[in-house]
């Protein structure tokens, strides 16, 4: 599968973090893209982010560049503003774009001072690097905890033509729905008016990046960007449309559930899926309180079909259910008929349970049509041992 | 100390669990005494909590006896009901009491079965045990995956005499505030009249037990239950009352920072507090997310001054405050002034972590006057060995 046309890549190593791996990026579209994004919606806002919302509203939601580090949040730092604007003002010099038209995004350590002079200095031989084909570095060059770059490629064919899309992706931990979690990019080259960008973006976000969860918690760094530079020369009919929406949204999905499976420490991803609940928002509230348990995911990191906790998890979601119509199965397996234990092998159960992927899924027996799905990870020691000594 | 008058308990090992530790508890109040309990929130309600709610509602609050089982929750079990209503029963006729005054509670797995006559056959030696001297048997028969028995003792001394207090609870996983956290029993010898005694439990657990969180799990069973028999004669006067209150609240807080202590796996207790908020139920909120956060509490057990995971879990609460008035303190250290770093000695706060008990303070500067305390504990490989093969 092709890469979407138009847009060049760069990575490499600018001492921002002391692990000598590419920590800056840089993604340029040759012409200037439609861009729609979302933030975190975390209080403490981190100078990029900050940023990237004026530039985005002074350039009209042009985008000619994206500049990322890793290594560093630049956030609650006394210059962080200052150091944002400054790099972003000397890649749009040296690539001759209005600054508005260039967004930055960071991730890594909060509170501490970002050196702005490593990302100026390392500027000439970032862009001179630049190349359509360097998509895969520019993805490591993001990463922070991750064990392994997030990607995921798609293309649609129309009447007139196809279109690509490419999406990047960092995250592991502090990670939470009700936001675009996590650093993302993802590229089309597809020709989409602004509006309907942003309409897009805002429901795909629901259904990817909003539906998953490492540990709760949400950074302040937050970004998704997509951006649609129209280098295809294709413009999709009314009809198309909904075929483009399909194909980002189908890589976002696969993005958020790359982030789930490599979440801090662990070794399996969950997918959860609740039906027959009120309504969606109901649904989406038991999944999600069955993927933020603790117990849950400690249960499913053991093989352990502790369907107990799951039916806790989900009484605990604030909304109206009869645990007494209530099943759940465990890889396809029954564990819980009518809210009560089901017969089954403790034993195939375990070992199915063993499996990278596990399948939890909840049905509410009744009237209601509401359904949801949710992705998370099981938890694992690894987590603590990752996050007690992240910092030093 | 002495414990409160007219209250006699027993403890024995009944082959609920496994293992060969007591598993049931009684205790036993002389006079029926004014009862007020707070359960569970959760949807999914476990058989003791339900037919505890009735026996109250019946007996118009007047309860004569707790029986109380740990190694088994009895949810979700398709004899539960008869199974709590069968011991309950029996217990009742061998203490010549009307069931309604007799309470059940039950902690342990989910969704097994639970043999009713393992108790019944239990109950001539448990009540032939009982004794105003064994209130630390029963509460140790109540542990499950608790390292240590929780107990409380208090007394006030008022002008027709003195009033005792004595508390006992259970709790290390699956805690989570909102609720009556696990199980706790509060017993008095205070003349104090049903409404008002009402009233002190529901203030009471808002300053304690919904105060402390563990890992954000909340059980099927949580019941608190605070008695007062009048044993001691002593009718506290109306101003009396308040002090009266006091000692109780002290009591109950003191169980609640012990679950906290004492939480699965947990090394350290942290005490969280947040003042200068728009309002204390904004403090609190604040409080709830520091104390919630996964990133902060692993900092913590890795003794890192990790104060951007403590400033970023505060900006998830959804609550309005200004970062760039904010400090936070560790251990009475500055780590963060106004947002930003504040300067310290790594080495010296690192070996002040170290401690037992670990202190964050976040204080908004500005005109707020909102404050609120939490209680947790730091976030260890401890609680995910524990929980990843608790049923099995």
């Amino acid at each position: 599968m092709k890469l979407p046309l138009g847009y060049a890549y760069s990575a490499m190593y600018a001492g921002i973090r002391a692990a000598e791996k590419d920590d800056l990026a840089l993604i340029v579209s040759g012409l200037p893209a439609t861009a729609a994004a979302v933030f975190t919606q975390n209080r403490v806002q981190a100078a990029p982010v900050k940023l990237s919302r004026r530039h985005l509203k002074a350039s009209r939601g042009l985008v000619g560049a994206l500049l990322i580090n890793a290594g560093n949040a630049n956030c609650a730092t006394r210059t962080g503003d200052a150091v944002a604007l400054a790099t972003v003002r000397a890649a749009a010099k040296m690539l001759r774009l209005p600054p508005a038209q260039v967004l930055p995004a960071s991730t890594g350590v909060i509170g501490v001072e970002l050196d702005p002079d490593k990302i100026v200095d390392a500027l000439p031989r970032l862009v001179g690097g630049l190349s359509a084909e360097r998509f895969d570095d520019a993805a490591r060059a993001i990463m922070t905890t991750d064990l392994v770059p997030k990607t995921a490629f798609a293309e649609a064919r129309l009447r007139r033509g196809t279109v690509r899309v490419a999406g990047m992706t960092k995250g592991s931990g502090m990670i939470h729905p009700r936001m675009a979690t996590t650093l993302g990019f993802v590229l089309t080259d597809a020709v989409i008016p602004a509006a309907q960008l942003r309409a897009m973006l805002k429901r795909g976000v629901e259904r990817s990046y909003n539906r998953i969860s490492v540990d709760g918690d949400t950074s302040t760094n937050d970004t998704l960007v997509l951006l649609a530079n129209g280098a295809s020369g294709v413009r999709p009919d009314a009809k198309e449309m909904a075929r483009v929406e399909a194909t980002i949204t189908g890589v976002m999905e696969s993005l958020a559930r790359q982030i789930a499976r490599d979440g801090e420490g662990a070794r399996k991803l969950i997918t959860i899926t609740v039906s027959g609940a009120a309504g969606d928002t109901a649904a989406e509230r038991m999944a999600r309180a069955i993927a933020n348990s603790p117990l849950v995911k400690t249960a499913v990191a053991g093989s352990d079909p502790n369907w107990g906790r799951i039916l806790s998890a989900a009484g605990n979601a604030g909304v109206a259910f009869d645990p007494a119509k209530t099943d759940v199965y465990m890889q396809g397996v029954a564990v819980c008929k009518g809210g009560l234990a089901a017969p089954f092998s403790e034993q195939d159960l375990k070992h199915k349970l063993d499996a990278a992927e596990c399948e939890i899924r909840l049905v509410v027996r009744g009237k209601g049509k509401g359904k949801a799905h949710f992705w998370t990870c099981d938890f694992t020691e690894g987590y603590i041992r990752i996050n007690a000594s992240y910092r030093t």
